[in-house]
């Protein structure tokens, strides 16, 4: 019998993607799938793989039946719901933060970990966060050939990171200052995004100002001066990677991009490494996209990239003055390979296991 | 009698600024200011300290009687020009790349190294890079009580570190994709840009959307997949600090802000170093504003700061699996303290020299 797949958050910003993508791939060939929100979205219509789906309220039965249950919502709600996803016979493949440091659940990125899909004690597996994620397949694919030692990156996040409302916001805000000469001056985008009815103080992005200007903190304070986004991007990598002393430092800067995160990655390595050999290293993996072309100045840029499921690679060079070490720029959705594909690629796998 | 100084380059970008600077700050009490530009510029008036000045033509005689003079012109004219001004008598204070890595000419930041001011061989004084300066009172001040040894960076850089033709670029650019939805698929924005007439073969950013976009590659390309920001950073920060054999990695960005580039910073020091014992050194240094309040979520960024003459700094925090190492967030406005603003710095105290 054909596996039924579940999507719970179907009409959230990650849902929208995620049925995008199961219409854009059909090696799977599920019977049903099922469509689970709130009961706000609950009846909604959508059209996926060709029929017509009636969203289904979030409830234990709404379960029953199921193989694969894949969970794009807030960590609260899956906190609570993925376990009775499980107790019902589906394995939850959950996007949230809630289980990903849970010790039983394992943190998969099919490039680099996917012997974990089947060891899952809890019937729980968990997605990474979508920065670590646009950086992974680069970084699970030259620990392989170098063994990776240390991770200093930096981050130029988008908005959708933020959700639906992060998108909205970044569109309103350039539409609030373009055409009037802002950003030399100091607060005077702020002045016109109050002015214009937009309050920094709803904005998602930290009360400050994200069109003309970069926010540098993404996700809540966590004490000590780090943010959950970057102790994300240190304890997701450790986990996935299987490096477990893994030195990481992270900076996380919120660009005024609306979709796909970049990294400025310095990575160094047990052994020698060239920028012949991590070119052919990123060659050689089908999901990375190389554009690393400096006599023309061709590299991957979010504008350029955005909507594609690879991860796009380029400017990568040795470091000068850091044995082993590889200083490179990284792209990757933020929404599809960044959040719903990843996690599609998982339930794919869940598959073959059961 | 009051000394006479010249500004080569009146007219441009950073030369506006430098009028702005010039009128702001009263602690000189010069005798002659002398307005110099190119025969295009030639004959426009400015008013400077309440007077009309006239713009005059570049020349040898234009430099007769100046005791400084500054630069802020390309390269080239600068390569040209300033020992010209030398030959007649002037100390030239550089703000161009031409002789930044000359043995015989001081590269200062006068809260790090003032005592270069005097040791002007060749009577020339040049002025950092503007995003190696946005740093350096900060990394300047930390070295001196831990001893730098290493340094990670990534750079968020603003449209007008290209010049007023930056400025006007991303202006443009942001009017052109304003209300449109665009950012979510790959090209769009491109294909904006052009319809509005805006050609990406035109963009001062390596042919790349800057608006709703990062653009990873700054300067022009310098072999081994390095660009000339990035060497720039590197060698300008070795120079300054007085320590040849620091080591750094460098990844320059450009992000779509107006003016203040950014840094993320990742620094390792000789000895230990606290975030309290970071914050004690900024709150120190009368050019340094901390702005670190992580339990409100306030820190810089360039629309609150631009504009301003200090070095902001915050986000400082101890590196979680390095040790003797702090990460922190720094910004400065590229066009004063990057630029104008570390030149007349340097002017008055040429003038103690003299």
């Amino acid at each position: 019998m054909a596996p039924t797949l579940a999507l719970v958050g179907a009409t959230g910003a990650v849902g929208t993607v995620m049925i995008d993508i199961i219409n854009g791939r059909e090696s799977v060939p599920w019977g049903e799938i099922r469509l689970i929100a709130s009961a706000r979205s609950a009846g909604k219509k959508i059209m996926v793989r060709g029929e017509e789906r009636t969203v289904v309220e979030l409830s234990p039965e709404a379960f029953d039946g199921v193989d694969v249950a894949m969970f794009d919502v807030p960590d609260e709600v899956s906190a609570e719901w993925a376990p009775v996803a499980a107790a019902r016979g589906a394995v939850a493949v959950d996007n949230s933060g809630a289980f990903r440091m849970d010790d039983e659940v394992p943190l998969v990125v099919p490039e680099v970990n996917s012997g974990e899909v089947g060891n899952r004690p809890k019937g729980i597996i968990a997605n990474p966060n979508c920065t670590t994620l646009s950086m992974m397949a680069a970084l699970g694919a030259l620990h392989r050939e170098f063994e990776l030692t240390e991770l200093v990156v930096a981050s130029y996040q988008a908005a959708s990171g933020a959700g639906q409302g992060g998108i909205d916001r970044l569109h309103a805000e350039l539409e609030a200052v373009a055409g009037k000469g802002l950003g030399s001056k100091a607060g005077d985008v702020r002045e016109a995004l109050e002015a214009a009815g937009l309050p920094l103080a709803d904005s998602p992005f930290a009360g400050t100002p994200l069109a003309l200007n970069v926010v540098p903190s993404a996700g809540s304070y966590k004490g000590d001066g780090w943010y959950s986004e970057e102790l994300k991007v240190r304890n997701e990598s450790r986990k996935i990677l299987g490096i477990p002393g893994l030195k990481v430092s992270a900076t996380c800067v919120r660009v005024p991009v609306v979709t796909t995160h970049s990294l400025a990655v310095h990575a160094t390595f047990a052994r020698e490494v060239t920028v012949d050999a991590a070119h052919k290293v990123f060659d050689a993996q089908p999901s990375i996209v190389l554009i690393d072309d400096p006599d023309n100045g061709r590299f991957p840029s979010p504008a350029d990239v955005v909507g594609g499921d690879p991860t796009y690679v380029g400017r990568v060079r040795q470091a000068l003055d850091f044995p082993n070490t590889l200083d490179f720029f990284v792209c990757g959705d933020n929404l599809r390979k960044g959040a719903a594909l990843n996690t599609y690629e998982v339930a794919e796998q869940v598959i073959a296991t059961l």
